[in-house]
Formats: C-alpha cells, structure tokens, sequence
C-alpha cells in the first residue's frame, strides 16, 4: 500500500508519456539498425527496458548481442564497427568508451546512448565479461518485477535524493539493478525501507539461490543470475550507513524531502571566510586540469591522490581533520581541512636502537658531525631508540602543497602527467572556484543525507 | 691495568685520609652507642663499609641488627627507640624516614647519616624486609672485592658523571652495589665498560647462581645472595641504553670529561625566549608545593600526574612534542612543550556506530535537538560510525591548564592535596624560575650523556 505522500511524489517522477514516447521511438530506431545488420541482435537493458526508470533520466543502454562463437578480439572489433555504422546512420556523431572492453556513446534527441557489444550467452554461467550478465539482469527483473514498478521509482528517487544512487566510485551507493532485486525480495518500497531500518554490516539477501562463495562486504546481496557475484559489491559501509539513516527517518517522520530535497544554500568566498574562521582551521585545495579520461578511470586515481597528499601532510607534521576530491569536466581538486596551517620549526626523528652498533654509529656520527649545526636537541634514547630534534622542511602547508614533494607521493598515472602540466594551490576562501562551490560548501557543512533532510526542512 | 687518565681520575676521587677518618670515627661512635645497649649489634654498611665511597659522599648507613624473634612491630617500636636514644646521645636532632619500616635520618658532622633497624638472619633465603638484605650485601662484597676497590670507584663515578648513578625512581640507574658487582663479575673498570658497550636488553648476568625466577627487566644482574632478585629491576631501558652508549663513545675516546663532565652553561629567561622561538612551540609549566613526603612517595606521583597531565592536552587536541617534572625541596613542576599553544575551535566527535539503534537515535536526538545551535558540522557517518564536529572547550592551552579539568586527572593522593593548595601555569620563558633553571636548560637542550660529553669538550 503507498502512503498518500508516495502516491504524490509517484506522480512527480514517474516518467511522463511524452518521455516514454520519444525514449522508446529512439530505442527502436537503434534495434532496427543493428537488426538489419545482421550480425547482432539488439536489446535494450537497463531501467528503460524494465520500465524502472525516474523522470528526467536521459540514460539509454543498448546492447548488441553477438554469437558466442566470436573471439574476444573480433567482438571488439566488430562491435564497435557495427556501433559507428548505426550512430551514423542515425545522424549522431560517436565517441568511444571503455568498460571492460570498448563501446560507443553518442547523444540522440537530447538522450545520451551507449551502444554495447557483448556475447549472447545462454544462461549467467556461461559469461564471458560482466556486460554478458546485463542482458540476464533484465530478463530477470522483467519476469519478477509484477507489479512493483512504482515501487523501484520511488525506491530509486529515494536513494538519487539522498545521495546514495549510484554504483560508481565516487558514489559507492546502490545500483539501479539492486533497487530492483530490494524491491522484489521484500516486496514493495515501504517493505524495503522497514527492513534496511535494521541492517547491519553483514546483512546477507539471498534473492533466489545461497551465495557459492564467500563475501566481505557490509551488504551481500546474491545475484539471482549468477550465486558467485555480490550485487552490493560496490555499496560502501559509509553509504549503507546513510541509507539505514535515512529509512529510520523515513519511518519516524516521512516526508517530501526524502525523495525531493530542497535546492541547498549557495555559498561565497566571505561565507566560507566566516566558516573557517569559526571552525579556527586551515582549507588548503589543490587543482588541476582533469585528466581527460573517463569518471572510472579518474576517479580512483583521484581518491588514491587525495590519501597520498593526506599522508604527505601527516608524514610533515600537519594535523589533518577531513579530506576529500572532487573530478569535474575541466579541473578536478583535492581539499584538505588542517587543523592549523604552520607547524612547529622543531621536528622529532626517530633514529635506529641504540643496541644496533652499526647503525648506532653512523647515526651520531651524522647529528655529531656535518648536521651538528642544525640539531635543536638530542641525539638522546627514549626506551633504547635514538631520537633527535631537527629543523622541518616545511613550516607551512602552503608551501609544502606547492613544492615538488606533491609529486613524490603516488598520484595514479593520469593525475600524475595531469600535475606535470602543473596545479594550483588554494587557501580558505580562496577554494570557492566556479564549479566547486557545492563541494566546497557540502566538505565544509558535511552533513549526513538524512541530517540535510530534517535540517531542510526546519 | 689502569691508563693514565684513569690514574689521574682516582686521584681526583678517591677519598682523602681526612675524609675517611671522619667517617670512620663517627660510625665508630655510633655503633658503640648501639652496642652498648645490648639490644641490637650494629653494622656499617653501603659504601662506607666496603670502601668503595667517592670523595665527597657525605652518607653513612649504619644497620641495627634484631634478634629474628622479635615482632615486625616490636622491630620497628624499639628499633626507632634505640636509634632516637643513639641520635640524642650524640647530640644530633634526628627525624623520621620511611622505607620498607621506618628509620631515623640526622646529620652528624656534616655527614648524612641513616640509622636502620633490621633483623639479624642467617642467610639471605631468610630475609624478612628488603632491609635484611643489605648487611648479606656488604658480606658479599667484602669477600669479592679483593683488588677493585679502585675499579668500583672509577665506574661509580663514570655513572655519576654520566647522570646513570642512582637507583631511585627519578633516576632510574645504576645502584652502588650493582656497580660493585658488575665490577667483580667482569674483573675491574675496563673489563665492565667493555662488556656493557654490547649489552642489549635482556642481558642476562648471572653473577653466582642462576635465577630462580623469570625476569623481564631490560638488564638481569642476578642477586648472589638472593637467586630471586634482580639487582638491576631499577635500571630503565633508556638509562641502560645511556650506559652503554657512554661506554662506547668511552672505548672510542676516553676522556677526562667522563668523570667529571664541565658544568654546564646558565641558562636566562632571554635564552628560553629565544630557543623557544626557534623551536616554534610553547612551554608550559605547573607549579606547587612540594608535598612534605620523601622523594620515594612523591617522585612516582609526579610521574603520574605528569602522565596524566600529558593525556590530558592529548584528549583537549594539543599536540606533546614531551614533558617532563622534577621535584624540588619547595616547590615541584611539570613541563610540558606542546607543538602549539592553541587548538582549533572545532573538534571531531565521534558517536555510537549507526546499527545501534538506541543509541544512535539518542546521538542523532542530542545534536539535532538542544545542541544544534553549537554544531559546526555532522552528525554524519564515517564507516557506520557517527561523528559531529562541535566546540572544543579549551582553544587555549594556558586556560586548559589553569582550569579544574586539572583537578579531574590521575594525579595521586598527595599531588592532589598540593594542588588543592592551588597551583601557577606558566608559559615559555616564565618556566625559568629559581631552582629549575637547569631543569628548563636541560629540558629545552636534551641530549644522552654521551652526546654532552663530546659537545661539553668541543
């Protein structure tokens, strides 16, 4: 049963006919082409065939299943031929994408539409690559969904307004595909939201068949197609959290904001002035050109920066609160809260144990001899291990972020030849940059999604 | 074989006829007077009986033999009688000391005299107090030390110069008696300073028998006339680890300096301005009264108040580069040098983990309802665990250490009266004040024993 209030919010996402219309049109504009090719049979998977898609959504995927007889290479090759020889023929310019093995993407009537090769297996033991299992997904959901439509869409609005829609890397929330498999299991939205109220780390859903392995992450949810795959593989513990958050919220005091939030604030650099001289802390941002490859490859290089920049000012005596990063179309930005933005002059060394004759030695030969006159106190043993207090490098974060020690840590290849091309160091207000404003915004009042929810709307 | 810096170092040491007279004319008389009381025998011993006392020790200990029959409380009831009547014969005022049980203390001609009741046993598997065991010491030694009276001397002063001499708890050293039995296990001064430049923690020195227990000290010196005691239990990992770094850098380059280091420079309020400029930090000092208790009751609670002091500015987001106290006849201090003197205004709190439920809701109830006003940002979830930042209490270390905050640590029983008494906090160069002037100095220019020999003479 929907609450008055779902039924209102069904009425605001579901898609309206004039969507459905157009996005179908194109779809089977596309199925014809790769049809009559004959080389491949078309289909069209994700949420626009199973009808389990929100208002506004402009994604559309089509796949182009190839016999299994193919070689790995010949289905690359042929399937991205194939793919330019149908965008072309409907008029659309294509630019490649990788997955685990190439595709197309191309805009149509304001759609964005990936074309995808893969294999036409015969059931999910027989995959050959991950996009083989997507075909299987679809086929599985349309023959169990019933009438649970409505409900995915709200279950989706629910996770897109909350912050954890989205199987990406950046994200770590749900998947389309596993609001779906949450909606059939439980049975309807609202059962869902009940029981994920009471989820811990290691809640384990068998949607058909037990698992045939083991899983670490803190939601297992076992593909109906294939036992051997977590569906929640990508859901982190941070974003699971958020979505218990959010479901007990949604059952202590449902209201509109939970599928629809209200626009946030904006943000100016004196606001962000006012912030950090409150918070008493130091913002440091350092930006850059994005790397021009896709969200996918980016981004773990850009969260594997982010840690390494953190440990580059935790390893210089800097005291970090919180960091995080953000990939955008032209520039990308690590951020950094410190709780100060100078350390102390004076710096702590450990040395080897004095028991370690050899090392021992050359230790104090050192702070004895050339480096003498640098040593603010010591060599001296705490507990049989040689320490000496020696002058830091960097007595400013600035100055640190901006130095060539930034690309000693280890950025990722692509961050690293983006850095080459040099980077920008920002401070305080200074970081509100166009294009970062909501990030530096949301870093600095980070809230969790149902926090913003109640605090929206008081 | 003695080299001829060791030669010219005894004849600096050792005491002159004069000296030796006194002290052996006024233990004579005192042990008369014990005596002739018939109650008790007395007994010279430390040092003095086993002539291994450096020029200008000023402490005769001399024991009071009991029949074993007598009651620990008749032991300690006429023990204090008998050395009360001993002291007023010769006409010195004496008071009272606690070790085990407790003794008289007075000085007699400008000497430091303890005067200690005790049970006569047989042998030292009888022993019934610690103080029993002394008399079977000073046997042990008389018997052993054949030829190193020199030798003692020589290693004893070696320990005192190089600030490892004393196994009291403040220092954390080297005993007399050790020294006198590492002088007979190895065979004399070099043979010592030799083995002990290779020592590593759990050294085991079996000096007669093995040990009858397990030890897990870093230095094993086991007792001759006690197989389950460890004569070294007193000596700290870093003292131990000083030792052994003086005895290298004394093999390397035996110097006069070793026994009798130059006195160090003074030290000015300006001077601390300035190295505490340099060093980029802040110095803070609390200050009170001494408690009117022995240096063996209060040293560890200033040890503990110390620690807990430290945990202290932990807990509030100060960061210790080190801290250290010292107590003086008057007044005692606890130093500490913190990385900076202030703290940012925001503070991380961490809540309960989000799958508890109860708690979460009270967490989540607390920061959105009364304490709202105060958050900066949060609660949001790290991992499933809640965090919000709110208000730190103390921006300012001054304040933290001026407020009652001080009151609420482990301090010990008898700090915590002092402190009830109230207490100073001052900052940088204000710790400079009489009777720790070379506390500071040392404190700021810390450096092992060896490293100030070789400086002291560059």
């Amino acid at each position: 049963m929907k609450s008055p209030l779902e039924k209102e919010v069904l009425a605001k996402v579901r898609p309206t006919d004039e969507e459905i219309c157009q996005v179908c049109a194109v779809a089977a504009r596309i199925i014809d082409e790769v049809d009559k090719s004959g080389l491949a049979e078309g289909m069209v998977v994700g949420s626009v065939a199973r009808d389990t898609w929100v208002r506004g959504d402009r994604d559309l995927d089509i796949f182009m299943l190839f016999p299994p007889d193919l070689s790995r290479e010949d289905l690359e090759h042929e399937g991205l031929a194939l793919a330019y020889r149908v965008f072309t023929a409907l008029g659309a310019r294509a630019h490649e994408k990788y997955a685990e093995h190439p595709y197309l993407n191309a805009t149509l009537e304001g759609l964005d539409v990936d074309l995808v090769p893969c294999y036409r297996v015969a059931s999910g033991y027989e995959i050959r690559s991950a996009v083989d299992r997507t075909p299987f997904h679809t086929r599985y959901v349309k023959a169990h969904i019933g009438d649970y439509r409505d409900d995915v869409l709200l279950l989706k609005q629910f996770a897109i307004s909350g912050g954890v829609y989205g199987s990406d890397q950046m994200t770590g929330g749900f998947s389309g595909y596993l609001c779906e498999l949450l909606v059939i299991h439980y049975g309807g939205f609202p059962r869902v939201i009940q029981a994920a109220s009471r989820w811990r780390p290691g809640t384990v859903i068998a949607v058909e068949a037990e698992g045939n392995r083991e899983f670490h992450e803190p939601l297992i949810v076992i593909d109906p197609v294939d036992p051997g795959r977590n569906v929640a593989a990508a859901l982190s513990l941070t974003r699971m959290a958020d979505f218990v958050e959010l479901c007990r919220g949604y059952l202590t005091a449902p209201k509109e904001a939970f599928f629809l939030s209200p626009a946030p604030p904006g943000i100016t650099r004196d606001m962000v002035e006012d912030i950090i001289r409150d918070r008493g802390t130091a913002l440091y941002a350092l930006v850059f050109m994005t790397p021009p490859y896709i969200e996918e490859v980016v981004v773990p290089q850009l969260k594997r920066s982010e840690a390494s920049l953190a440990s580059l000012f935790t390893r210089h005596g800097f005291h970090l609160t919180r960091a995080d990063s953000k990939m955008n179309g032209i520039r990308s930005m690590v951020l950094v809260e410190l709780e100060s933005g100078s350390a102390p002059r004076v710096r702590r060394h450990r040395g080897p144990p004095v028991w370690n004759l050899e090392n021992a030695e050359k230790f104090l030969a050192k702070y004895l001899g050339p480096d003498a006159s640098s040593v603010f106190a010591g060599p001296y043993n705490e507990e049989g291990v040689y320490i000496v207090e020696v002058p830091r490098a960097y007595t400013d974060a600035g100055s640190l972020l901006a130095s060539p020690e930034v690309m000693g840590v280890g950025l990722g290849k692509h961050i690293r030849i983006a850095l080459e091309g040099g980077w920008e160091v920002l401070k305080d207000e200074e970081c509100v940059i166009p294009g970062f404003e909501e990030f530096v915004r949301d870093f600095l009042g980070k809230s969790s999604p149902l926090v913003k929810v109640i605090r929206g709307v008081q």
